[in-house]
């Protein structure tokens, strides 16, 4: 038996002691992708393009150290640093760092340091939390009166931000229940790209429902997408599935209906979102829209499961960003798959009616269509009010 | 401007001539992937694995020679050779350049052929047309009375691998003419993976239908979808379409329902076939079936194109070629995508169902619902007898 198949026939031996009633603890591992360096006002991040690791070719997690505001919007615009949750949690530390580090003979710190968050909220346009987290740290701003010091805002930053990430960790730990409620025991969960412990601030958001039922003893197995052209799923997902020991399967972003025919037995699909409108609509990596086409072909239920900072509030709709067709052509920057002069496209997400969601699952509980009702009412918005501002 | 961009403009130039009437033709680059070598009785074919060529790598077109069972069945495995025609032509030819090479002292020379053809028969499960053209250069020895001379054997088989090449490269012309009057002026052309000049013979089959609209002066656009593991979309459909100047666009096997979301004006599928039952269920690569229920959803016709050689007027289920997970894992050998240790299935087709197929082109005329009725007619095979055989 290879590494693989001994711990899937240890899992099997402890799922039949569990289900003898012994006491069986899976454990889950949990990591967190972003750390902030207080010492020097530096952010510290989880190089995701590396992912996943690599003995053979010598190759460890590689963890980036900055100050600077050209490489948190790189860091951001190369998906060094990605999903939703983190990006928001990477947003936050990167505003905080900002008051670490004003440049000497600046004159005006806090006009400097909200410029330079402006330029980092501005890194992508599709998910949610950049903006919101970058909004959330600047609005402390209005608690410290009209001339606060340096050093009161750099607390105060410091402070909101270790919220911000605490927050999103505990809110994938919440979504992880309510998700868990929604899954039998013996079901396969399919997934697109990756919304686990590395997109998500450390426990994950789609990745925690399946790591609660897991830990919960649920006999639960997991098919993760590839998820051209950047390869979250083949890269970060079967990665910290492994890492959890959850049974995984990897295939090809064009199986998905095959994989859905050939697997008997209960099926769940359990994606992220980088943004969900008060409507319902959610825009998540590109290939969700089809995922959910093809969950209704097949009677699949297909939910969605995001925290409250994912939802924006004010939007009709949803700018998608669009990446360098170059991203297609030349896989990983190493593989070149078609001609030079081919014409390619690249969008980095779409978006999924909300005909085609069953639920989303949020930190204060599960919404169900009519969305326009049920989110307004866990975000604590008012959707008339929302649905007058485009 | 760039060359594809020139190229564009031109077209666009040439169109607008020809709508006012000009005489415009747009020339058609055929490729034929199978030659023989009648001197050493060898076959020679276009190595598909490392298409496209590229100029800046210094790679041109790749051609294999080898007069060796092993050589041919390696070539069909590795793919070097594929696409339901051309794998026929194919195994016509191999067949044919065993009775070449005999090896001295062998006994009975009519056996050992028969029982080498039997293993290039047996090379891959899926396309039909491999076992059917290995079966019709073996029947020919019926024609040739009880002690054919290897001489006879020798020029019979010639014979009639040349008469398999001919029919297929004509049988993609009249798909192509077939197929053209389905395809309305400005319509957009999904596909997936490669049924074009290099798959199909030399002049295609689905690639026969847009390149005959083309011809015709259509202003039609193809979009292609990459086709995990092996690419074949992006490396071989996108490479032709550019030989032949048709505007194309390369995305994921994840953007399909995006792309049919965005995409204004007229719309259709096209995809080729590696076994169609008279039932009407279409064997084709991976992808195909989630294709055909994306159409279905966006309301657009899915047509398949395909010589009858690819329908099995026997079989009444389709054995689906479960290919090596470390093509998933580890893209085109190069680029390792996941963990060393990772689960991954690689199936190579799927199994659409004939619900959700518009019709099938073929070289005859289109079929349409109910298949077992107009596929036994165009085929001259007794559907009643075929049910019966499982």
């Amino acid at each position: 038996m290879r590494g693989k198949e001994v711990e899937q026939a240890r899992f099997k031996y402890l799922n039949k002691l569990s289900s003898r009633g012994a006491y069986i603890t899976r454990e889950l591992k949990d990591l967190m992708p972003v750390r902030f360096d207080e010492s020097k006002g530096a952010v510290v991040w989880l190089e995701q393009t590396l992912l996943p690791p690599d003995k053979a070719e010598g190759r460890d997690e590689t963890w980036l150290t900055s100050t600077k505001t050209a490489d948190f919007i790189r860091a951001l615009k190369r998906l060094e640093v990605r999903g939703a949750p983190t990006i928001g949690v990477f947003a936050a530390y990167a505003v905080a760092s900002l008051t670490f580090n004003v440049p000497n003979g600046e004159s005006d710190p806090i006009a400097y340091i909200q410029r330079e968050a402006e330029r980092i909220a501005n890194a992508r346009p599709t998910a949610v939390n950049l903006r919101w987290a970058v909004n959330k740290m600047l609005s402390t701003l209005e608690e410290l009166g009209p001339t606060p010091s340096l050093e009161d805002v750099r607390k105060a930053f410091l402070t909101e931000a270790k919220t911000i990430e605490k927050n999103e960790y505990e809110a994938g730990k919440r979504i992880g229940e309510f998700g868990n409620s929604l899954i039998e025991d013996g079901t396969t969960i399919f997934t697109r790209c990756n919304a686990g412990q590395v997109a998500c601030g450390g426990f994950g958001t789609a990745g925690g429902v399946w790591r609660t039922s897991w830990a919960a003893s649920k006999d639960i197995s997991v098919v993760a997408a590839t998820t051209l052209p950047l390869m979250q799923g083949a890269r970060i997902t079967m990665w910290e599935l492994e890492r959890d020991g959850i049974p995984s399967t990897l295939i090809g972003d064009n199986a998905v209906a095959w994989k859905l025919a050939n697997t008997p037995g209960k099926k769940a699909f359990v994606v992220g979102a980088d943004r969900i409108l008060l409507n319902g609509e959610v825009a998540n990596k590109i290939g969700t829209f089809q995922d959910a086409i093809l969950a209704q072909f097949f009677g699949v239920p297909f939910y969605v499961a995001a925290p409250l900072s994912t939802i924006d509030p004010v939007s009709t709709s949803i700018p998608i960003e669009m990446r360098d067709p170059e991203e297609v052509k030349n896989l990983l920057g190493k593989l070149r798959i078609t001609t030079r002069t081919a014409r390619a496209e690249n969008p980095a997400f779409d978006v999924t009616p909300r005909d085609l969601i069953s639920g989303i699952i949020t930190e204060k509980g599960i919404a169900r269509a009519p969305y326009s009702e049920s989110l307004s009412a866990l975000k604590g918005a008012n959707p008339r009010s929302a649905r007058r501002v485009v």
